[in-house]
């Protein structure tokens, strides 16, 4: 699979990459002492393009839905993370090259030999070989030893369909296949030792005596889980509402590799929206998005091997029940609204479920937002429904109540089977063990409580199982004990509540935006390609770029009007007048994703009229001072697109020499 | 000294805390799990607070000079930290109570012993002793043991003269005070250990081999550093400029108490300005801020053991030489105009210049923004200037060129001592030794040079240290070597720029404005007293409360409508449309600091008109909507002033009961 760029050009990464180097959108950490995998720094315009996109989502999720944000330390205690599964499960599986001592993630590996393979039979065949694009799971190393070995045509099914589910195999399961079907290291020639579990969070230890283990956290989630009661209170106690926090996340990765998709240290934004289980989840707002269309691969195609999908409006998928209930599909089609909003590329999105062993130990269904980019479809935002998982473990763990309790509207009666004890007789009768028997009398459920009340009737005793007394079995005569069927009044209700999860990766989100933003320009007119970022007025690192015409006295009480007429406006703006031409001063705005300029002229001196170009198309209008600074704010705020701006004022053919748009 | 509130009450910190707490503008982190000291989360109030000041230090600072912004990972590989001096001296003076084991800081140790005594000795004089209010940097434990018993004039000035140059001593020398004192820890009446050093710093280890060690950044600085080569290029080569990151840093205090004022993960906002050393740190927008008016007190003054301070002009500061340059200066009176913006009480700043020994280990001169609170002054911005320290070390360290080239106006003479050696006869004479006797020669200074010189004509040759070469001691004579004075023309000039560093402590700043803007109303009345958080309308978390008079149906269209038109204007407003009274609905929304509120009563369904209240005073005003909007959008933007909106519009006397402001 190959990819083009906005304008349909191959994307010649290569390129691109060294220009956002140039630029410093990011560039890797610590370089000067030789870098460290999986960490990057991002630069003035890449911290511009980042602060703008998280203004964005807290507009678009936070104060459009007056969600809780909190704001939690990364430094955790390991006991929470403990209750939370993380300490145990939170891990991927891990390889050593017993020759050469390379440490090698399982799937990865796996995957790597088997695609060599089928590439080496395809070679056999005779059959034209593109060269697939890295995907960012794998290891980017060329795998050496690929030789043309045909395969049985058995055994290239087989493969195929390891490869469609290749993220559903745990860690033995991977070491058999492993086994199975011989892969060696072709580093080393030799097989890998049985996969290990690698725990990927960052140990510290909190306080100077060191006896306060912690970790980083693995994800913000945590911190508002444990919050929960409070926020209810803030609520005012009203369900359903959501908590959200954007904060770094660190994640110990085996070997990261492709640049910002697969880092240590990155920002997440989380919302953890709290719903009663009850009543099929259902989402008072449902309706405002049910029309929206989204692209769907659900689980099921993916375990027969395939990748087909389907374009759907939310409604409807949430209706024949290919995504479970309305506010899990709500939180689909507003992750699908804000990827749109930022300038995401609407043929490179889809929504891929997750399998059943894909899947983290806390979820009970779980959607990814992927995104089209050359390292292939990239989980930007994940979906999960967490059910009440969390919540139970932490008041399980810490005895504090993480519950919601509802005043009913009309008290409800209950018939139930209740247990009844003879507490004068009882006590005495098992003595020391009375407290321990009476827990386990109270635990039974009803289902045990009806089948016990009939063993009473028949044999006017019961036996009931008590760990710690005795040999475990306890007899209760019905001298003792009484179970019967009666109603009971209930006034409120009491629930945990399930957690809807959508989580946002903002770095992977923001390489994806670039991918489907960047293009080049000119490169058929002999010249060098010139690089073009198309971010949205909203995202764009700089709205507006000055360009005095050149460095003569006269423009420069202009351009700093300007400047302070467009920060009062709020837009944020960025002079350019060093002796370059004009028209290479855009361009090296162009590449920056400056969607506006204003040139400052001999003209403008005289009579206060500009010229603002437009960066997609390098149009440009030309009038005065307030029309312009008027169409700015319109287009910055979305209210218009270029093309309207174009028919309302007169056109410009002025002194920038540009190569047209292809 | 007690505090007083922004109304000139005392202040009641218990109850101020209670309510902040209640309100969750911050709370313990981790409390279900008993929590862990120093870890802070920040609720739904408290993040807006952060989120509006981050927004107005960066663009009071970042946007305002074109600095650049850039976000670098919290971990950090420990050979960068080694290098700049954290790994050997970002410590604190740690001892142990032998008996119970207890870890004590030994500053905060000395500190609050000293001071125990002294109230004890004027108990036994009889002079009233003030509660004073604990201060962020001492245990609040209260000491044990504390007895009215008078010690000598000399000895209580001993104690005075230690107490004021607390932060200047060592810790051998804390040892010293602790033995010659007899410093014994109340709670077990022993003697603690001898400090020792304890590093700060969160170690942990990245990569699954656990082979490269790394620390959690005790600051965002040396990630900037290490980008200077790059952040020079993206600035087109120009000096003067500056780099600024916003981020978490970690610090593994001994012992941290004093809620968000000692934290152990806490945001910061820091600027590196790179400065040439030549030509005297001047400032090319200094002359804007000159006369702006600070509160200085200087290092000579606490070294004497005094505290006054004197209140100058920036300008006149520099000009005298009590503030070193222009830069420095530059950036006091910004970091001055910064905090009054955000709404920090004016009578309780003061710039306090470090001592000597209390400088970190790279500053060349420090001057911290203090801030009076219930816990004393607290250092919430430094203003650092680190020399050309770190460039140097990193440079040093890896090779990497971090300084600055400039192509001279015009090229300079410069008449020097150099050095030739007769090559052909010179390598043979000292064969394997050539290169090192060589090199110790380049590496002469011209002062060894112009005595060598000397010694070259009296003897006809010359004794050279070389270490590692015979007894280090080398002889060259006048066949080999020729030192002559010679002029050489230079076109360029090289540097390492010079930093100048102003670094916030965003959580430090809060916690001050929220007790410089906290006060009390109603409690003479009877009422129970009703907390007021009086925040400028820029940095409150919530702009607007919309309040419907009642639940009625007709209301609701009216309020969604507001709430659009708000959003729309950028202006952020919560409902509360709760059945508590208006007064009530107000009260707590006085408590959150909400400076304005609408109320939508039956007149507003039939004419549109609305009632605008203003937080502080009570007072309101009604108008129509359009009126409305605009005096809202220019109280929020900072053009007007309550007194000017209550000038311009009719005073409404409606139906909430408000007690009379005392």
């Amino acid at each position: 699979m190959s990819t083009t760029t906005l304008k349909g050009q191959p994307l010649d990464r290569p390129v691109m990459d060294s220009m956002l180097r140039r630029r410093m959108f990011y560039t890797p950490s610590f370089e000067i002492y030789g870098g460290v995998a999986g960490l990057y720094d991002y630069g003035p315009p890449g911290c511009a393009l980042l602060s703008n996109i998280i203004d964005t989502w807290r507009k678009h999720f936070v104060l459009e839905e007056d969600m809780l944000e909190v704001d939690c330390p990364a430094l955790t205690p390991a006991e929470v993370l403990k209750t939370s599964g993380h300490v145990d499960k939170f891990a991927d599986w891990m390889c050593k090259d017993p020759k050469n001592g390379d440490i090698i993630r399982a799937d990865h590996f796996v995957e790597e030999i088997l695609e060599a393979r089928l590439k080496g039979d395809k070679e056999a065949r005779g059959v034209k070989v593109e060269e697939k694009e890295e995907d960012p799971k794998k290891k980017k190393k060329k795998v050496k030893g690929t030789e043309a070995i045909k395969l049985d045509d058995a055994v290239v099914k087989e493969y195929e369909e390891i490869l469609a589910k290749i993220d559903n195999y745990g860690g033995p399961e991977l070491g058999e296949l492993i086994t199975k079907y011989d892969l060696k290291n072709p580093a080393t020639g030799v097989l890998p030792t049985p996969p290990v579990a690698f725990n990927l969070m960052f140990q510290t230890a909190i306080g100077p005596s060191s006896n306060l283990p912690g970790y980083l956290r693995p994800e913000t989630a945590q911190g508002q889980f444990v919050n929960f009661a409070k926020l209810l209170d803030f609520n005012q106690q009203q369900m359903p509402f959501a908590s959200a926090s954007i904060g770094k996340s660190y994640r110990n990765e085996i070997s990261p590799r492709s640049g910002l998709l697969r880092v240590r240290e990155f920002l997440m934004a989380e919302i953890e929206h709290y719903v009663d289980p009850q009543g099929g989840k259902q989402h008072h707002r449902f309706d405002e998005v049910k029309d929206v269309e989204l692209v769907l691969l659900n689980r099921h195609t993916q375990l027969a091997g395939q990748t087909h999908v389907q374009k759907v409006a939310i409604g409807k998928a949430v209706a024949d029940g290919t995504v479970d209930n309305e506010t899990l599909g709500y939180f689909l089609a507003r992750i699908h609204l804000f990827l749109e909003k930022i300038g995401v590329d609407q043929t490179k999105i889809r929504f891929r479920q997750h399998m059943a062993n894909e899947m983290a130990h806390y979820a009970a269904d779980c959607w990814d937002a992927e995104l089209l980019t050359s390292y292939g479809w990239i989980e930007c935002v994940g979906c999960a429904d967490r059910s009440a998982y969390d919540l139970t473990v932490h008041a399980k763990k810490t005895g504090a109540s993480l519950m919601v309790r509802e005043r009913l509207a009309q008290p409800i009666t209950v018939e139930e089977w209740q247990v009844e004890l003879d507490k004068k007789k009882f006590g005495p009768h098992f003595k020391k063990d009375g407290k321990t028997i009476e827990a386990a009398v109270e635990a039974l459920t009803q289902e045990q409580r009806e089948a016990l009340a009939q063993d009473l009737k028949a044999d006017g005793k019961i036996t009931v199982d008590v760990e710690g007394v005795g040999n475990g079995k306890v007899e209760i005569s019905k001298d003792l004990i009484t179970i019967e069927r009666r109603t009971r009044t209930e006034n409120t209700r009491e629930y945990t509540p399930n957690v809807i999860e959508p989580s946002f990766g903002i770095g992977r989100i923001i390489y994806s935006l670039i991918e489907h933003n960047y293009w080049t320009r000119g490169s058929d007119g002999g010249d060098e390609a010139r690089c073009v970022l198309s971010f949205p007025p909203t995202v764009a690192p700089t709205k507006v770029l000055l360009v005095p015409l050149s460095g003569h006295e006269s423009f420069k009480p202009l351009v700093k009007y300007l400047s302070l007429k467009l920060r009062k406006l709020g837009v944020s703006s960025r002079v350019d007048d060093s002796s370059a031409s004009i028209g290479k001063r855009y361009s090296r705005n162009d590449e920056l994703g400056t969607p506006l300029g204003i040139t400052i002229d001999f003209q403008s001196v005289q009579d206060k009229t500009y010229t603002l170009r437009d960066r997609d198309s390098t149009k440009q209008v030309r009038a005065d001072e307030a029309t312009i600074l008027a169409a700015i704010k319109s287009l910055v705020e979305g209210e218009k697109v270029w093309a309207d701006v174009e028919k309302e004022l007169p056109a410009f053919e002025g002194q920038e020499a540009e190569v047209p748009v292809r």
